[in-house]
């Protein structure tokens, strides 16, 4: 809503205080935001390592720009239509961390990667085979990487299938270097389970399983003839472990940039970042009984996959008020004089981060403070909604 | 994507078969839409009642308009940015069932009433104060109900104050006929927490208690000298109850058009219509494990507060799988051998249809049956993530 009372475009301009964005609205606290992107890639750096930040995460080119100007190798993203958004605006290197088999969208990815550099996983063999018939198609070249199922049980090959599927890659190579073709680059292997275990052992002993996968894959790929380029995967909960292995040359983290509720709740691996809270929703208190405050945002404003919002440093528990709503109630200790007055504003910490920016249209970056800062930037999140 | 494997617009054109739907897409089957927009336009009118179809749900205006085309007075919708949405695309009665007390959201409403009918929802004097200023500065008039809190416990004021909030509003009638005011409508009263009660018995036995709450609150303003013109309310899962009460008179039922897996699971109410699925998510499996495979549809393709998705006509359990992933694996009494092949098309019946069209981009409606059927009409979804 613009200050004029217009419905279309974002929640507040370049320049207005932070009490005047719209509720509900996705806002990021810009030091915050600035301190996580430096401490990843400084810790990164230190261990020789690329990283290469997941953009499903905020689907938003102006922030993947600025991961790459902090040394990022490039993102990834997780369907085709993410991978097009982002090109469509400066975002040169992009890794489809996902399986794609839809003819159409093979050949929509085939003529892409003759503008950006572009990897795509495979885990079956009619994936490399419709991918290589798109990539001869539009004379193109993929970097195709392996999935390997480290222990999700989602997808990827299992560890001892990875050789026969990688010789099948290479069989597509590019005849003449340049030439169109399929580049073998490495293996995917990513533990999503193993993010959310709050204990470092417990990661740490998820990833060592997923580091056995990852030695047995590289050694059927290896058993065949062909090197094994790069080890690619991580995430936000479990990159010191994947990084401490020496196997991934890689890492994918994403939820770093703002970190939301669910991955505070992770006790932290000792060595790793601190990183801080930079994804807020503000909200508006917009019905007030005599035991409970109503807010302007239910999970069509939030994500809830991961838990419910947490109320940002007052002392009040938010309850499922519906797609529209939020009910907030005094926390322990609180009472009813602890509950926001009408038409004040309350700012919710996302239980999760990804699904949570996916529904919105802008991300608001604030500076200075969410209760006296200035809206310095407003960014589209241009893959929002980019579902297929 | 469209044909040529762009990316960008809508997952289908007209004429297309179902089967070139590209996925995720969120598919309607027309006939069974056809059969619930008139099953319960004709209950409505058969006993004299008013429908406005609560358009949060669809936020489509082709659809509010069908509605209307159908009987119904107008739509309901929950946000201004809902109201400006589908008023310019030609929805020229709307209910908001909300309250508002952002000035600037005032001052936008205050201004559409001077293009469209407009109702909104009050529950406090500062909203009454704020909305009366904002309707004199854009000479304008407003229909003000009261929301009355029925038993849900979220928003609304007790019963037995409705009659002061009704003064309030009618103080700030228009002065001349036609002049700018607030014009006092009658009383909204929803019960969103009896619609997901599964027994019809449980139903009544709420919207009992919702009725003594309307009867109290009437009382209460008629006791003023103030006459109370309408009872607007209920939901799919409730409106047999609220009808049989003789005290609303309008009915605000949005789901029914789409019916989704959790309404579905109430037991229907003798005497009601008898809804039927019209809302799918189209996936495609992409990556299969020997006991499983995996779909590209995950929760930001389906809501999924009211549960995962249910797999259409097949053997299949739905899993969680992420954001953009869904796991199928054997339901009971099916085998390995019962799983889609990688590449095929699975059909999800969504938990919830108002938080997932959200998600979605545009309807697709399909004549003829999901397999065989041919896509007639492919619909922008309007005021999707009208947050505001």
């Amino acid at each position: 809503m613009t200050a004029n009372g217009a419905w279309e475009g974002p929640p507040a301009r370049a320049g207005d205080p932070a009490s005047a964005i719209a509720t509900p609205a996705l806002v990021v606290a810009l030091e915050a935001m600035e301190h996580n992107l430096a401490a990843m890639a400084d810790w990164a750096r230190a261990r020789g390592l690329r990283l290469r930040p997941h953009a499903k995460m905020h689907k938003c080119a102006a922030l993947a720009r600025r991961q790459i100007a902090a040394g990022a190798v490039g993102v990834c993203v997780q369907k085709p239509a993410e991978a097009h958004a982002l090109a469509a605006q400066g975002v040169h290197d992009l890794l489809l961390t996902n399986e794609v088999v839809d003819p159409r969208k093979l050949a929509g990815l085939a003529a892409l990667a003759r503008q950006v550099r572009l990897g795509v996983c495979v885990d079956a063999a009619l994936g490399v085979e419709r991918l290589a018939e798109a990539v001869r198609a539009a004379r193109s070249v993929v970097d195709v990487y392996v999935e390997v199922d480290v222990g999700q049980g989602r997808c990827g090959v299992p560890a001892a299938a990875a050789g026969a599927l990688a010789h099948r890659v290479v069989s597509h190579a590019p005849e003449a270097p340049g030439g169109p073709g399929l580049r073998f680059a490495g293996l995917q292997a990513y533990h999503g389970g193993a993010q959310h275990l709050r204990r470092p052992e417990a990661r740490a002993q998820a990833i060592a399983h997923a580091a056995s996968q990852v030695r047995a894959a590289v050694a059927s790929i290896t058993a065949g003839g062909i090197a094994c380029p790069l080890v690619t995967g991580a995430g936000s909960g479990s990159f010191v472990h994947e990084a401490g292995s020496g196997l991934w040359g890689e890492l994918q983290a994403g939820s770093y940039l703002f970190l939301d509720a669910d991955y505070a709740q992770n006790t932290p691996d000792p060595g790793a970042p601190d990183f801080r809270h930079a994804l807020f929703v503000k909200s508006q208190v917009m019905s007030r009984g005599a035991a409970h405050a109503v807010v302007d945002a239910g999970h069509k404003a939030h994500a809830i996959d991961s838990g419910l919002p947490r109320v940002w440093e007052r002392p009040l528990q938010f309850a499922n008020g519906g797609d529209e709503h939020g009910v907030l109630r005094p926390g322990d200790g609180a009472a009813a004089a602890d509950l926001p007055a009408l038409g004040e504003t309350v700012w919710l910490v996302p239980g999760h981060c990804d699904p949570t920016v996916n529904l919105h249209t802008h991300l608001v970056g604030v500076r200075g403070g969410l209760g006296d800062g200035v809206v310095e930037a407003v960014w589209p999140i241009d893959a929002r909604g980019a579902l297929r």
